[in-house]
């Protein structure tokens, strides 16, 4: 099945395995008319990058990024915009041993079941590098919202139980926080602490999870739609088809089973340009599944890294119990490097809305066709 | 576009309004050849039904279903499959004042904003019986699962802070324990003291939110793809798209952002029938996107029912501000109704996957076509 | 697989037998904001209703159509309408005999082999009276062409080798001329020569085929895509969706292949309101698969009618030989009453194709969300 | 929209334009295990590469494919298989002339209004050598359709009025007889008088059209779907959506309009291995829109090439009349390198066609995941 694409309109499509000849991802759909270079999806690349800091993989990769098609005189055609960054450090042998036993938290087995076999080398598909296409197209995504006004904002919001303590919620100044950080974490306390945490969990050859949190901002109201595709329904998918989520939660989130409607409704106080203007932001920015023009707001809980150097215990291809030990380069936690994946997914997700909410009213309909 | 259906070969497509004629669902993509009555299907549609307790809203509805085509000598023939739900109380004039004002935690002001007015009747498309159509399709789900042996179950995990107390985590104790509590919250002591939080919220003119969690058990493993189409991220969309939810998790979920991969790892203990035998099951029967063959588990964070009895503050379409005080019939808390519908969702998408995974692989198609 | 939608955006789903309970449709993604009534739906399913002369089947049926959903105060509202015609006369008895079966020309074979029985009455799903739902459907995108001065106009071109002669090539006449025929055939002369011809066919117990036209008007340029979902591609495959068509053509179509370029080629003379003013047409309205502003012009080829009351030579379930000889009420011929049906999915794809055009530009986006 | 994607299980999605860097296409959805290399797919490449004979435009293109992901230990592996051709000869000066006009019989104008500008070098999207991307993917579908004994042979039925007269129907001499024509037209005397009559009109600065025929052999019984994806219509979108096709005909085709149901029914014989035995085939091997085992056939009309180097009367980007002569390299007649392209397209419908169907009956699915 069509597993590789994402979105209706604004369609992506990725491709390429972490030890083949590269990794790319096909545009189609994107509107024409929008500046676009390789400089510019560079820059969101160059924020998933391994080998910036001590808690990511050693494994060095320039992860330089090519345009092959849609683009003309600096601007996107309306047809496919085809990426692809090649990969450069493989070191094959690292795998050899893997491709006998299933790595506990990882990919292996289900995949052998599905596929009959798999292509064992760095994860293959499965393999984080897979984001880079994710990522590539979310920067082409991000330079269409750009044109309407949007922004779309990660960061690293806990590592472990340390959590982000931004000095103010104003998102330009959470984002220069947020890059002062090496953990993408605002707050230069909590990131130094962090920083302590992982340093210790790394001498305990463990990995750590943590939280990711994004904010949408600039959104217009009436995105989304009132059933299956809700769009909170689809950051969700969006999100959790990123490799290590585990959890996902929109504005007030898992908190709201405890709260009661009283305390959990936002109390309307005005409109603003066709925006709802709300006492508060429970809802995190969409009602009914469709955006309210008020800041959307979601969550994703990241897992631990599954490659960890201590002992475990798994099984052969046949079955057959055996106790390993992984080597290689590995994260030992992937918040910080996620944190972009998140905003491209985010991203594509509201890219899509955008255009696919063109065709709801026939005003709108006979005054585009005028 | 196409928001109201939901799936990919086994699809869905829903329609109607709380207070039109009725509502409906088509299944397009249902196998040929499955048992199917219409007996079957209002067992779930009961299991929604309103007025069965003091703790949801007094509206009596029978929601009798009809089965208008796709079935034949009582089975499905592979063609579709229309079902109907006719309308029968319908007391408009509640809700004639609600049509000048945004009732807050509704899609309201969402609704008017995208489609330029809306059926301010009930809810119109947003209104809860909106899922009668997705229970009447998990109905026939669950029977095309059933042929292979998977069951779904869902059940109250939690209302408010009070926390289900199951006395065994086998499944048929489990639906029983559920079956016996009026708010499907298994353990008799914390569905007492339940419905005594229930009954005091209910007397301040509030309303309460909670969990439900959803067990997915016989699954063969190989369901769902390692990219975009991941069967986590299907299923988070599938609970996501049912109208109050916040938050969904899988397995361990948010709790792993603060474990370390060491606990956080299910190690592999062997194979049984081409499924893991794991010795723990944080990764809730997901690996990569992909079913291992263990219990897939979710849970699903339901907000505080958004409409209630205290006077707030709101504005009419205008952007006026108004005080207002929501009339009608209304359930308190509507986690026990919603039950279902995550079961229903859970089913729709575990059909899905089933039929799309038939394709994976040559040597299971040559098979097949001999 | 969700065989029975058609469209993207603006999304039809046909349900229902020739002798279940009803025939329906939904459409899901029409716009919000459109004039809508159950009367003008009607007008449309009246031109295919049966028994309204010698020439289609004795079968009287009134298809009356009512709206379920989607529709209130007038005026679409951007969520699914949902429409049924109920079956009133069913003589399933005419059927229990082609149980046992198969006809020659029909669907009865392959149905079989797929989905391993079928609903034998009346063809079932495969039955004439599916086409029911895409005509109510098409009557709903004529009224969304409609709002942008988009018409739509199919008419007999052609019975056995008969043709049609209009007077004028303007459609207002076209329409009168077809109107004033039984067969829909304009030409009073052409018209009687083909009731004769079918006179003489149907005293021989066999039946006709012939051609349809259908032509698109006030479209503007720009609609369609360069590569697979091209206009003509799309609008090919809606017309082959019908049940007896074998051949589609549009513009000069298959005797473009033995002109010349010089020929074939339509020059360009200049623009008027961003149409392409062209001194010939041969290209139907459409380059590279982009609508250009001139008139869209298509051709079907329909089969005759596969029921004829000869003898025929075909088989039994088991594969054993038998000699057959059909009864009930067939058309002799099916071409008149499949017009508004070659109509219907002409204005359905033609509706689509607007919507989806609608994302093409940055600069459209921008004003759109201004 | 994503309308550089086909298929709805094995699906492809290409890119590129016949000036940028160069041109591929992904197929996602391919089953794991097929065993594939690039020199399989270069065989089909091959076929349409330009250069070859005097028919053809001279412009020499090497068109060598690279796999850039998806296979594994020379089989696929389930995952996206990318596969690129580096354009390599550009002579861009030759269009910069063209930037300025509208060419008649091309896409330049419609692009223009659609997207607002366009690549104007060589077409851009809208080439020729878009169809490469096509070819690559539908080698891939024919190894697919090989390990189930199903083959696709097109070849050039006419060329101007001039038909193919191949000695026999047998599938492997019409390949032979094929293949030993330049004009890929059976027959040598028919190729002979073909070449003639292409040679005085390359003389007289024109070009010609033609009729391409595809036979599909070994196809099951039971592919495709009763309603809108009838495999038919499929086919029919599938060849329209090559650039030059102005008609498609299944078996009889447009002859069937002037047949009666007593000629053109086929009658059935018998039944072997599922398959129906008829005495004829008018239907061209599905009925009700689903294959009934015997050959499908299908037959393309080709425009003549639109870019002659005769004097042609057009108008500028800003709607002033011009006369123009157009440069360059191109071919008198598209139609013998059409062939494979026809043959592609028809092998990814039914390898779609093939995994949709898998999913069709309960009691297939039970043995499936027994």
């Amino acid at each position: 099945m069509a597993g590789s694409s994402f979105g209706t309109i604004f369609r992506i499509t990725t491709w390429g395995e972490s030890h083949g000849r590269g990794i790319g991802v096909i545009i189609d759909g994107c509107p024409a008319g929008i500046s676009l270079s390789e400089e510019w999806v560079q820059t969101y690349l160059n924020r998933r990058k391994p080998g910036q800091t001590r808690y990511s993989t050693p494994r060095k990769e320039n992860d330089m990024v090519t345009i092959e098609s849609g683009v003309f005189d600096g601007l996107t055609t309306g047809t496919p915009i085809s990426m692809v960054v090649h990969n450069e450090t493989q070191r094959s042998s690292d795998y050899s041993e893997i491709s006998s036993y299933y790595r506990p938290g990882h990919a292996d087995f289900t995949f052998d079941t599905k596929y009959g076999f798999r292509d064992y080398r760095g994860g293959g598909r499965s393999s984080g590098r897979e984001t880079i296409g994710r990522v590539a197209a979310g920067a082409v995504a991000c330079a269409l919202l750009n044109e309407l006004g949007i922004t779309v904002t990660a960061y690293t919001k806990a590592i472990g139980s340390i959590t982000a303590t931004p000095a103010s919620p104003d998102i330009s100044s959470l984002i220069e926080e947020r890059d002062a950080s090496p953990l993408f974490l605002p707050g230069k306390e909590a990131s130094d602490a962090a920083e302590e945490y992982l340093k210790n969990t790394m001498k305990q050859l463990d990995s750590a999870g943590g939280i990711i949190e994004c904010i949408i901002s600039g959104c217009p109201a009436g995105l989304g739609d009132p059933v299956f595709e809700k769009l909170d329904a689809n950051l969700a998918k969006a999100i959790f088809s990123i490799g290590a989520v585990k959890g996902v939660e929109i504005g007030s989130g898992f908190s709201c089973a405890v709260a009661n409607g009283s305390e959990n409704n936002d109390a309307f106080l005005g409109m603003e340009n066709g925006r709802a203007n709300k006492a508060t932001n429970h809802a995190g920015g969409i009602l009914g599944g469709i955006s309210d023009g008020s800041d959307i707001i979601l969550r994703a809980a990241i897992k631990p890294t599954p490659s960890i150097f201590r002992e475990q215990q798994t099984i052969r291809r046949d079955g057959s119990p055996v106790s390993v030990q992984i080597k290689g380069r590995h994260d030992p936690v992937i918040v910080p490097r996620a944190v972009v994946v998140v905003e491209s997914m985010a991203a594509l997700t509201i890219a899509d809305a955008l255009l696919v909410n063109m065709s709801a009213r026939i005003d709108r309909i006979r005054e585009f066709y005028h």
